[in-house]
C-alpha cells in the first residue's frame, strides 16, 4: 500500500493551491533559522529551499526570515513566485522533489511574518461606529458628520503588533468612570477584542504622491486576520481629543498567515451602497473590481463562537482607505499594515467586540466557562476567517489567538 | 604663520567638546556612503573613523550609516563613546590624528539621524492646549478633564518623519468649514507648523513591563528639534473622534543632529507646579533630577524671528511621557521617537504654532515679506535652540528647516 502523500489533500481543503498564504516558520532542530514557508494543507512548504531546488529566478527575495523582500518586490514578482508554486504543487512529476520539503505544521513554530512599518486602524463598519457610538456618546448623534465622507483612521503602535499565539499580558492604566472624582489606576477592568482584517503594504510610493484607488493591488500584498485588544476603561478616559493610545498600543495580534490578494480573487464583492456623494478620490463607483471582499469571519472564546462578522458588510474598502491614507501626500513603506476595523454586521450576533456583544457590559454574554462582560484571566480568543474561493472550495484565513495573563 | 586649526574653536562656540550631537552625513565624493559624525563647530568629525584609528572597542556601534546601532548599545556605551571623543577633541598630542577626520560642515549633506521605529506626538505644554482648546472647542473648556491626569498623546506616522532641509510638499485633503453643506478636496489653505523637541529613544524594553519614571536616561538617548507640520483645516474636519491622522502625516521634520542628554546636564529644570495630586507612576515630585529642560526655541519664517518658545514651561516631562507610554506594557524599541507636543510659553510671543500666533487667522503674523495666517508655498520655517552648557557657554541643538511646495 503507498504511502499517503502531503500533496494529497482532502476533497476542499481550505489550504489547496487555490490558497498558499505565506508565513515564516522555523522548526525544533533550528529555532534560530526563519524561513519563509506557504501553507499547504497541515504542512507548511519550505519556498525558499524550492525556488533554490528548481533554480528559480525569485529565489534571493525568498530567502530571508521576513517576508520583507518579497513584498518589496512588487506585483510582477508576486504573481510569478505565486505561478511557480501553483506549478510545483500540482505537477505530478515534481512530488518527488516537492516532498520532502513540506513540514508538518505540528512540528513548526511561527513568527510574525513581516517586519510591521507603520500601523493604521480604520474605523470602517456603520454597524461597528454607531453602536459605539451609542455608548460612549448616548447623548449625540451615532456617527459623526464625518463619518459617510471619509474613512476614519489613526495610528496605532506597530512596534507591539504581535504573532497569533502571543500571551496578552493585562495592561494597566488610568480609568476614571464619570461618577468618580479623580481617575484611579490598576489593571484594565473592561479588557476587549476587535475582529479585524489587516492589509499588508508590499509596494512602497514616494512622499509627496497619492496611490490612486486603481492601484490598491499594485500595492497591497495580502491580508491577515488582526485583533486589535482593547482596554475600554483605559481608552474612555484618554481618547478625548487626539484618539486611541494606551487603550490600544498594548498589544495588536496579526495571524501568522498573509493570504495574498490573488487568493481572494472570488471574494471580490461591492461594498454597501453609498448614502452620500463621495469626493472624487474615494468614489469608487466605477471600479472595474468591486472593493469589498466577501470574508466570513468567526469569534470564539475559549472554544466557545460568540460572533460571525461578515466582512463583506463593511462601508469603506480597502482600496478607500489606501486611498485616503495617502491623499494628502503620506507615503508607504514596504511592511506598512493597515486594519479594517471592527468588524460588525448588522445583527447582534454579528458583532466584532465584546463593547458591543454585551453592550457596555449590561448583557453579559453566555460561554459554556460562565458569563462574560470583558475577558478574563486565562481567556483565550481565536478568530478564524474563510473566503469563496473557486470551484466552490473555501480559502482559509488561518487563525488569530491569544490567551490574556494578568498582572 | 601656522595654520588655523579647525579644532581652534571661537570662545562660547555653542558645538564644542560639551555638546557634540550626533549625526550622519556623505561627502560628496562618496554620495553613497553614510557615516556617523558628531558635530564640532563648522566641522563634522568622522567617529569611526577616529574610532578605528584610535584602536577604541566601540568602533562597531559606530560603523553602520544611521545611528541605531549605537542608540541599541546602551548608557554605558553612550557614555564611553562620548569620553573618548571629548578626549580625542581636547587633547594636544592627538591633533594630528584628529584634524584630518573634520570635514567642513559646507562640504557634506546631513541625513536622517536613525531608522524610526514609532513616532508618537504628546501635548504637554498647558498654554497649548489651552489655547488650542479655545479656538478648536470656543463653547467647551479649554482643558479637557483628562488634560492634568496624564500627558495626551498619539501615535503619528513614523515613515514620513524626514530630515531638515527636505521640502514639504503642501498637503491635500477634505475640510468643511462649518458653514460648508458638504466637505470639498484641495490642497491645505492653513497649513501650520509645530514647534516641538523630539526625544530618541536607545535601549529597548520588554512587552508587557513599564518604563518607570527613574529609568528614563537608561533608555533615551537624546534629543531633536522637530517641527510637526499640521495642516488644520484638514485636521478640524477629520480628529473626531480618533485624533489626527492625515492633518499631520504627511510630514514631520527632525534636525539632523541628535543632542546626547549629557550635553544637557546643565539645563536639567523643574518643570511648573502640578495643579492636581498624580498617580504614583507620574509623580515625580521626589525624583533625584529634575525633569524638565531649559532649552530655548526660536521660530523664524523667511528669516524673520516670529516666536521663542520656551521648553521649561512645559507641564508634563519627557520623562513622565515615557513612563505614561509604556504604563500599559507598550514596549519600546530602539529608534522610538516621541515628541513633546507643541511648545508654547505663557506669553503670546512665546506661542508654537500659527494657530495660536494668529489665533486661528484672526491676528495675521507680520513679516518683512508680508502679512501671513498660515503658510503660503514657497515659505522656508527654521527652528533653532539652545540650552546653558556649562561655564555659561550654550549647548547649541542646531535647527530644523523646511521650505512649503505648492501642489
Amino acid at each position: 500500500m503507498p504511502q499517503h502523500s502531503p500533496l494529497d489533500l482532502a476533497e476542499g481543503d481550505p489550504f489547496g493551491p487555490h490558497n498558499l498564504p505565506y508565513g515564516v516558520f522555523t522548526t525544533s532542530d533550528e529555532p534560530q533559522r526563519r524561513r519563509v514557508g506557504v501553507r499547504y494543507g497541515a504542512y507548511v512548504l519550505d519556498v525558499h529551499a524550492l525556488a533554490e531546488a528548481a533554480g528559480s529566478a525569485h529565489a534571493a527575495v525568498l530567502s530571508a526570515g521576513t517576508l520583507n523582500p518579497l513584498l518589496a518586490a512588487g506585483r510582477a514578482i508576486w504573481s510569478a513566485v505565486r505561478a511557480e508554486l501553483v506549478d510545483a504543487l500540482t505537477d505530478p512529476a515534481r512530488r518527488v522533489t516537492v516532498e520532502p520539503l513540506l513540514v508538518p505544521l505540528a512540528d513548526v513554530a511561527l513568527h510574525l511574518p513581516f517586519d510591521v512599518a507603520d500601523y493604521v486602524d480604520f474605523y470602517a463598519s456603520e454597524h461597528h461606529a454607531s453602536n459605539v457610538g451609542q455608548i460612549f456618546r448616548p447623548n449625540g448623534d451615532a456617527l459623526t458628520p464625518n463619518w459617510k465622507h471619509l474613512p476614519i483612521g489613526y495610528h496605532g503602535r506597530a512596534g507591539t503588533v504581535v504573532v497569533s499565539g502571543t500571551p496578552v499580558v493585562r495592561p494597566a492604566g488610568q480609568r476614571k468612570a464619570p461618577a468618580d472624582a479623580a481617575p484611579t489606576f490598576g489593571p484594565s477592568q473592561r479588557l476587549d477584542i476587535e475582529a479585524e482584517l489587516g492589509f499588508v503594504v508590499g509596494t512602497p510610493s514616494t512622499l509627496g504622491e497619492p496611490v490612486p484607488l486603481d492601484a490598491f493591488a499594485d500595492h497591497v500584498f495580502g491580508v491577515t486576520l488582526l485583533n486589535d485588544w482593547s482596554a475600554r476603561d483605559i481608552q474612555a478616559w484618554e481618547y478625548v481629543p487626539l484618539g486611541p493610545f494606551l487603550g490600544k498600543s498594548f498589544a495588536t495580534s496579526v495571524s501568522a498567515w498573509v493570504t495574498p490578494l490573488d487568493a481572494l480573487a472570488h471574494a471580490r464583492t461591492a461594498p454597501p451602497r453609498r448614502d452620500v456623494p463621495l469626493l472624487p478620490y474615494l468614489d469608487d463607483s466605477a471600479a472595474a473590481e468591486p472593493g469589498g471582499f466577501d470574508i466570513r469571519l468567526e469569534v470564539a472564546i475559549n472554544g466557545h463562537v460568540v460572533s460571525r462578522p461578515p466582512f463583506s458588510a463593511m462601508y469603506w474598502t480597502a482600496a478607500q482607505q489606501l486611498a485616503h491614507m495617502t491623499v494628502n501626500g503620506a507615503s508607504l513603506r514596504t511592511g506598512d499594515l493597515f486594519a479594517s476595523g471592527t468588524i460588525s454586521g448588522p445583527r447582534p450576533e454579528e458583532r466584532g467586540c465584546l463593547l458591543e456583544l454585551t453592550w457596555s457590559g449590561r448583557d453579559p454574554v453566555e460561554l459554556p466557562t460562565g458569563k462574560r462582560t470583558f475577558l478574563e484571566d486565562g481567556d483565550e480568543v481565536t478568530i478564524t476567517a474563510w473566503a469563496p474561493g473557486p470551484d466552490g472550495v473555501r480559502v482559509g484565513l488561518g487563525e488569530v489567538t491569544g490567551k490574556i495573563t494578568g498582572r
